[in-house]
C-alpha cells in the first residue's frame, strides 16, 4: 500500500521553513508498514493543488495533505478540497465546540472568521484537533483515501497518532516493515560496498539495503517487508548476523544512537571519567560530548590549547618536544593526552592536534594531517590520520574518529 | 521563470533524513529571482524518476535534481537520465582527474567502481565537483534545462553557487533582485516587528521584508525587484538607512557574516587575543570561534570546566566562592573570566556558567539560567540571562549572546 504526502504552503517553496513534517510522517508511516511513494510540496494555489491531487491519485492509494487550513485568505486547502470533491461546507458541531472552548479559555472573541474553522465538507469524516482549532478531514473518494491535516507540527502529529495511522493500518491491513541500521566509521561508502558485495547481491527479494553516508561515517540500513513481523524480525536478525563479521571492525553502533551517546553510555556504565585536550578541534570534541544530557556524570573538562604557551604551561607539554617535533606530532599529542588526564584526574582522555585548514599545511604535514591520542588507565597511544581540505569536515571527522578510538578502548576494559 | 526541485533517494521517503537541501536551494534561487513551483521527492526507482521528470516538464522551465549519484547500486540517477535522454555514457577527463586526485590524496586505491564516477552522458555539460567525487550534469533537452547534482549538501551547494545559479540567471535573464540582510540579536521577532511597523508598512510595491528567525537571532531580509540594478541598489540603501536608527542597538552585522566572523575580524584588526572559560557551553564558544579559518591569530585557548575541582584548580576560582554562591552565579563567572584571562595571558576573555538542561534546575535557578562574563583590558562584568528549556538551544543562545557582548566591548576600545 502506497501513500503520497502533499504539503501545501508557500513558506516551503521560498525556503523560509524546512519541511520537517514530511520526514516525521514518513518515519511513522514506514514503521506502520505504509510506504511513501512521493512527497510533493505545492503552493497555496487552487489549480496547482488540484493538479497535484490528480497526479497523486494515479500513483497511490492514500494521499495525506498538510497545511493551508488556517483562517486567513492565503489558506486554500479546505475550499479547494470542497471544489475538488464537488461537495459543500457544513458546520461540524464537535469542531465548533472545540474551537469555541479554545477561544473562551484564552479570553478571545469568537469571531465569524474563526467560527468558520468549524466548517467542513459534507463528504468528509472530521478529525478532532486536540491541539488547535482547525479540524482534520478524512475523505474516501475515487476509490482512494484523502486526509487533510493542519501544517502545525504538533497538531498534525496528534492527529496522525490518534486517528490517521490506526485507521489506515486497519483499513489496508498493511504489511510489516522491519528496519535495522548499522553505523560504521573509518571506511568509505565504496570500500564498504566492495566488502559486502556478495552478501548484498544475495539479499532476498523482500529486503533492501541503503547506504547513508555523512561526514566521517556511513550508515547502512537494511529494510525487510512482509506480512509476518516475527518472520521479518528473524530474517533481519539472520542477515545482520551474516553481515556483521564482514565489517565488524568498522561497526560502532546500531539504529539512531550517536557516537557521543554510545561513548557516554559506556563511560557511565563503567563509572569512568574523561577529559579532552584539543588543538585543531578547538573544543568541538568537548562540545559533542557535552551535547548529551547528563554528560556531567562522566565529563570533567578540557583544555583547548591553540598556542604553544598553553600546551606548555597548562598541559605540561615540554618545550623541547614542541620545538623539536612541532605541535602536530605524535610526541606532542601523547603529551597533551597525558597532561590533561593527569591535571584533570580522569580515567581516560582524548587529545587531538592537526592542521584543520584551509591554510597552514606544509609538504610534510599537509592540510588534513591530524594526530589523535587516547590515554587509558593502562596506556597512551596515538594515531595519525590524513583527512581532506575542508576545515569544518576535518574537525567533524577528527571528533568521530577520536570518539571511536576511545569506544574501542572502553570495550576492552 | 519557474523551477522544480526533484530530490531522489529513499532516505527522505522513509523519513531517515530531513530534506534541508530543498529549503536551501529554494532560498538561494529566490534570491536570484527564480521561483520554485514545486518540490518533489521520489524514490531511487527508474520509472518513478522518469515519470517525475515528465510531469515537471509540463510545469516549469528548469528542473533541478539532487541525489542518487553515489557509486553504489542503490544510486540510479545517472543511468536513468542517460536512458531518459536516450544518451550514452562517456568518461569525462576533468571529472576523472578530480576523482583520481581525491583518491590519491587520501592514499586510497582508485578502483573501477570509483572510476565510473567520472562517466557522464554525452549530451550533458559536466559540472566540476570541487568538494567530492560525483560530477554534476547540465542538460538542455525538450526546450528545458535539467541539472543533476549530488545530494551531499556541501557538494550541491558549491555547484549551485559557482555554476548553476550564475548560468541560470544568465540564460533566463531573470530580473534583478537586490537583497540586504540585517542581523539582529537580543530581540524577538514580534517585538522587532512592532518597532519597525511604520517603516515596514510604507515599503514600496517592489520591496519585500522577510523575518528569518533562528536560535538567538533574527535576520531581516529586504528584497527589491526591478530591471535597473543601480536604481535598486540606491533604493535599498535609502530604506536600510531609515531602518537602522529604529533598531540600532540590536544590529550586530549585515548579510552573511556570522557573529564569529565579526568578532574575529575586530580582534584581528585590533591585534587583541581572547580565551574562554566554559561550563554550560561545554566548549561550544571555543568551537564557534575556531570554526573561522585563521582564528589562531587571536584565539589562544580555553578551559572547559564542568567540575568544581577544575574551576578551582585550573581557573583559580576560590573554593569559598564556589561553595557559597554555587557554580551558576555572578561571583563564579567573574572569577572564571578573570582566571582564564590571567592564565592564558589574553586581552579579553569570555566565561559562561549556567543550567543548560534538561535537568539540574532549582526554583531559584531554573533550567535556562545562564551567567555570562566578559573580561576586557579595563574591567570584568557579568550579566544574567534566562533562556528556555532546550539544552541545544540554550548552548547556542549563550554563545551568540556572549560573543555579542564581547563585540560591543571591542567597538568601544
Amino acid at each position: 500500500m502506497f501513500c503520497e504526502i502533499i504539503t501545501i504552503g508557500d513558506e516551503i517553496l521560498i525556503g523560509q521553513i524546512v519541511d520537517t513534517n514530511s520526514a516525521w510522517m514518513a518515519k511513522e508511516l514506514n514503521n506502520a508498514g505504509i510506504r511513501i511513494k512521493q512527497i510533493t510540496s505545492v503552493s497555496d494555489d487552487k489549480e496547482h493543488i488540484k493538479k497535484a491531487l490528480d497526479e497523486a491519485r494515479t500513483r497511490v492509494d492514500v494521499i495525506l495533505i498538510t497545511g493551508g487550513l488556517g483562517p486567513t485568505k492565503d489558506d486554500m486547502t479546505k475550499a479547494t478540497l470542497c471544489e475538488y470533491f464537488n461537495s459543500t461546507l457544513k458546520r461540524d458541531e464537535g469542531a465548533y465546540l472545540n474551537v469555541k472552548s479554545i477561544f473562551d479559555s484564552r479570553g478571545l472573541p469568537f469571531t465569524p472568521i474563526n467560527q468558520r474553522q468549524a466548517d467542513v465538507p459534507v463528504n468528509c469524516i472530521p478529525i478532532m484537533n486536540t491541539k488547535g482549532t482547525a479540524p482534520g478531514m478524512w475523505f474516501e473518494e475515487f476509490g482512494k483515501v484523502f486526509v487533510s491535516m493542519p501544517g502545525v507540527p504538533y497538531e498534525m502529529k496528534a492527529m496522525m497518532e490518534s486517528f490517521v495511522i490506526p485507521k489506515l493500518t486497519e483499513k489496508f491491513k498493511t504489511p510489516f516493515i522491519v528496519h535495522q541500521t548499522i553505523l560504521t566509521q573509518g571506511i568509505g561508502e565504496s570500500f564498504l560496498s566492495e566488502k559486502i558485495a556478495t552478501w548484498e547481491d544475495s539479499l532476498p527479494e523482500n529486503c533492501k539495503l541503503a547506504y547513508l553516508p555523512s561526514t566521517g561515517m556511513v550508515r547502512l540500513r537494511l529494510s525487510s517487508v512482509g506480512d509476518d513481523k516475527v518472520v521479518l524480525d528473524s530474517q533481519v536478525k539472520e542477515l545482520i548476523g551474516k553481515l556483521t563479521p564482514l565489517i565488524s571492525e568498522y561497526i560502532y553502533g546500531y539504529d539512531d544512537e550517536s557516537m557521543e551517546q554510545i561513548v557516554g553510555r559506556l563511560l557511565k556504565s563503567k563509572g569512568k571519567k574523561i577529559s579532552t585536550a584539543e588543538s585543531c578541534t578547538g573544543g568541538y570534541i568537548a562540545h559533542r560530548i557535552t551535547s548529551i544530557p547528563g554528560s556531567s556524570a562522566y565529563f570533567e573538562g578540557s583544555v583547548i590549547a591553540y598556542s604553544y604557551e598553553i600546551k606548555e604551561n597548562i598541559l605540561g607539554v615540554e618545550k623541547e618536544i614542541l620545538e623539536k617535533y612541532g605541535a602536530v606530532s605524535e610526541q606532542v599529542v601523547l603529551a597533551m593526552a597525558n597532561g590533561v588526564k593527569h591535571h584533570f584526574k580522569t580515567d581516560y582522555s582524548i587529545a587531538a592536534s592537526g592542521i584543520a585548514g584551509p591554510d597552514g599545511g606544509t609538504p610534510e604535514k599537509p592540510v588534513g594531517t591530524v594526530w589523535i591520542s587516547i590515554a587509558t588507565p593502562e596506556k597512551t597511544f596515538a594515531k595519525k590520520f590524513l583527512f581532506g581540505n575542508d576545515r569544518e569536515r576535518n574537525i567533524i571527522r577528527t571528533n568521530i574518529t577520536a570518539l571511536n578510538l576511545l569506544r574501542q578502548e572502553l570495550l576492552k576494559s
